[in-house]
Formats: structure tokens, C-alpha cells, sequence
């Protein structure tokens, strides 16, 4: 399947995207991302794609890509489909969807992790939403791979802690577990709902916060979340290293992650 | 030409663009444009199109078209090319270019001004650059048809004014001329600048501020300014009507756009 040069996910970032998780064949936690991609276009005034043709879809793309028994990577992207010159949508709306499968190897070893200086747009509500202008997120990432580290982490505009450029972030302090509030201009990753509903399990104490920096600098353990790493310590940000901490090992078995 | 779907413009917004207008044949400000997307290519670490190829792809669209005698918009997109899975761009990169030429009237009366909730995010260096994430202006000017407007006002993330959701603005008040600065999140318009150098020449006063709403909301008059509208008056912003003010109709001459 080829773009037209006029689809408004190409010329203006105008649509959403998905990664879903494939291992032997099974689409992980795919319900939970069908949930969130029909919310994503409720906030966007797109229409959502039926569940029973993604689904079809990305079974396609892991089959052409020989990939059905592998752990893989599929990607949906649902775009506002062909519209004219300028940024108004056309008056009928005939979204467009593309899906691809790659290989997804588990990430070796914990990340280390560099402060970005292109700040999370905490005042629009793409921020927390997984949207094709991802930009912002390229940049942070250029900038941490550029500092010879791994991954970013991205503060809003009021320099608050927001995530990384392609994961949620936890921290672990003194015996309880931080991530920060949606309302930071964060994505409401499918892993981080199940870290928060794993810690209630556990009896972890969790908190959803407004915290600048400094919070993740004085962590004594830090972690990754999302679909396709699942759960991923942190060993750096900068100059300053991280313990492995209490909370990432149980997490993850309790998520089906060990 | 289509676009294949592992193209980074179609699956990050990782590209940039330039419209640019036709009239007769003309190219107008071309050159200008150009500057503009080798000093966009250098921000994002790209490489640059070379000028005499896009200027010869840009006359075949309106041959293609059959817009070689009409006033159009053509529109030039330069992406970081196919990539794979992930944020990181691929080792070697190979830039794509796609163009498309369309009608473009000129519009026709002033425009009535809405103010958008969505944040110009001052704090990534893409909102002075003209990428192909842009879905928070699809959204701003999504708000602005809502409240029966024709075009949004945005303000960054710390409440100043910014930007039309496709043009730039200016605002008139006793006498003297304002815009926001390139620091509020603001793309270096082409015709901006043209303005700004105009009022030079005529001895208007003008000063590039950092300013809230309200300064809009107290102007004498409004203008909105692109490559493809020239200068525009704005009579409205919700409830406020603008006067039609005393620079835009000299500034419109001298840019040639009378």
C-alpha cells in the first residue's frame, strides 16, 4: 500500500497512530489499544476504524512480513485521510489506514537517559495523544542519542517531568513509586495503566504528580514504560546513576513482563 | 508520486514544507522560501533540496495541473525519507521531495478571528519552522470553524500571542505597529518579513513584543499575513470588531500585494 502525497497524515501530521506488541502471533493487549485509538479520534473529531478491520489488518501485515511467529512490532496509523490545500479538514472525511509489521527485539540491558531541551506541548491536547506530528518527540530523541544516550526525557513548558520520547517514566523514592499526571502533557500509555493497576495490587504506594526534574535526579530507581518494551529500568540520566530499585521486578512479573 | 507508508513525513511528521505562490508562472519569493527551508533543513539535520531541482519539480506540478496561468499554491514537501521502525532516523538518510500545485483565489474579505485553547509550543524549536507536525494548528483552526470564524489565534504555552493557525499577525494601536516575536513560537513568515521591512521604509513604527490577548483585543486594527494571502485585515476577534486601521492598505502596496 502506497500514500497519496495529498493524505493529511503526510502533509500536516493530521491522524493517530498505534504500536501494538505481536509475540507468536498474539496482539498483545489489543483491545486496550483499540480503546485508546477510538479515544484519540473522539479527541481529534475523526471517526475510529472498526476493531474487527485493524485486526484483520495487522494479521496481514505480520503475515506478508513472515513475522507471525516472531516478537514484532505493528504498527496502525489512521490519518484524516486526502483532503485539499490548507489546514481544514474536507467536508467528508474519508480516513485512511495503513498498517505495517517489523521485527521487535527486547531492548538489551537498562537505558541510559539524557534531559531534552524541546519541551512536551502540555497546552495542546496532542500531547496526550499518540499523533502523527511526533516532531517533537524525533528532536528529544536526536538530542539524547546525540549526548550518547539511549532515550530522552522530556519536561513541559512549565518543567514538569512528562516522559520520554517514546515510553512513560516511573521513579521509585524512599519505598514509593512516582509517574507524572496525565494533565503534564503525557501520553496515557497502555503499560502505564497496567503499572498503576499492578502497584494497587501490590500494595505499592503510587502517585500521579506534577514534579520538576529535580524528583527524577534524587530517584533512587527509574524505569521505561510501554507497549513494546513493556518495562525497562533506566541505569543514567546525565551524570547521575540509578539502583535497581524494589519495584520494577514484581511490576513486571505481575504485568506478564518478567 | 506517492509516498511510500515507512516514510518518516507520513509516520512522525518528521519533514518540513513550503507554500509557495503562482501567479502567471511566477514563483513569488521563491528564493525567499528557499533560505527559509535550508535554514528549517539545518534546525532539523537535514539536508537541503537542491534549489534548481525544486523549482523544476515545483513548475512540472503546475504543468501537471494546468494551473501554469492561474494564481495557485504550490506546495513543497521535504521529508527525512523512508525509515524503520522507531524515532531514531536511519543511518543514511535519503530525503524525500513530493509537490502538488492547487487553485488558490485570493480570499475574499476580512477575516473574523477566534481565539484557540490549543498552546503554540514555544518550547520546541518546530514552531518556528514550518514541519509537517502540525496537527496543533489543525486543531486551533478546527476551534476557530467551530465558533463560526475563519481563522484562529494562538497563543503559546505562557499566555502571549503567537500566530494565526496559518498566517502571521499584526496588530495596529495608536499609531504604531506590533507582532509577536520569533521567541513567543512563531514561524519567520516570508511575507512577515516583507511587512516588517515595508514599515521601515514607510517610518512606521513597529516593535516585535512578547504581549498577552488583551493587547490584540485592545488593537485599532489586525492583519493577518502569508505567502499565499499576502496581507488580509482581520474584523474580528469574537465579540471585538477591528477598524480597517491606517498601515495595511500602504504596506499591501509597497510588498506589491495591492
Amino acid at each position: 500500500m502506497t500514500i497519496p502525497p495529498d493524505d493529511r497524515g503526510f502533509t500536516l501530521g493530521d491522524g493517530l497512530f498505534e504500536t501494538v506488541r505481536a509475540e507468536g502471533g498474539e496482539l498483545r493487549r489489543l483491545s486496550a489499544h483499540l480503546d485508546r485509538l477510538e479515544a484519540g479520534c473522539a479527541a481529534l473529531g475523526l471517526p475510529a476504524p472498526a476493531p474487527a478491520r485493524v485486526e484483520q489488518a495487522m494479521r496481514s501485515a505480520l503475515e506478508a512480513a513472515g513475522l507471525q511467529a516472531a516478537r514484532a512490532a505493528v504498527r496502525l496509523t489512521w490519518t484524516a485521510g486526502s483532503g485539499g490545500r490548507g489546514l481544514d479538514r474536507p467536508d467528508t472525511l474519508a480516513p485512511r489506514l495503513s498498517v505495517t509489521a517489523a521485527p521487535a527485539p527486547r531492548p538489551s540491558g537498562p537505558a541510559r537517559l539524557a534531559l531534552a531541551s524541546v519541551a512536551r506541548n502540555d497546552g495542546s491536547p496532542a500531547s496526550r495523544l499518540k499523533t502523527l506530528s511526533y516532531l517533537d518527540n524525533v528532536l528529544a530523541r536526536a538530542q539524547a542519542r546525540a549526548a550518547g544516550a539511549d532515550e530522552a526525557v522530556m519536561l513541559n513548558t512549565r518543567g514538569e517531568v512528562a516522559c520520554a520520547a517514546a515510553a512513560n517514566l516511573f521513579w521509585e523514592r524512599d519505598g514509593r513509586l512516582f509517574t507524572p499526571a496525565l494533565a503534564c502533557g503525557v501520553l496515557a500509555g497502555i503499560m502505564r495503566g497496567e503499572v498503576i493497576a499492578a502497584a494497587a495490587r501490590l500494595e505499592i504506594p503510587l502517585d500521579e504528580v506534577r514534579a520538576p526534574a529535580s524528583a527524577l535526579l534524587n530517584a533512587d530507581a527509574v524505569f521505561l514504560t510501554n507497549s513494546l518494551i513493556g518495562l525497562r529500568p533506566a541505569s543514567s540520566l546525565g551524570d547521575r546513576t540509578f539502583g535497581a530499585g524494589d519495584f520494577a521486578p514484581r511490576l513486571s512479573e505481575i504485568c506478564g513482563e518478567a
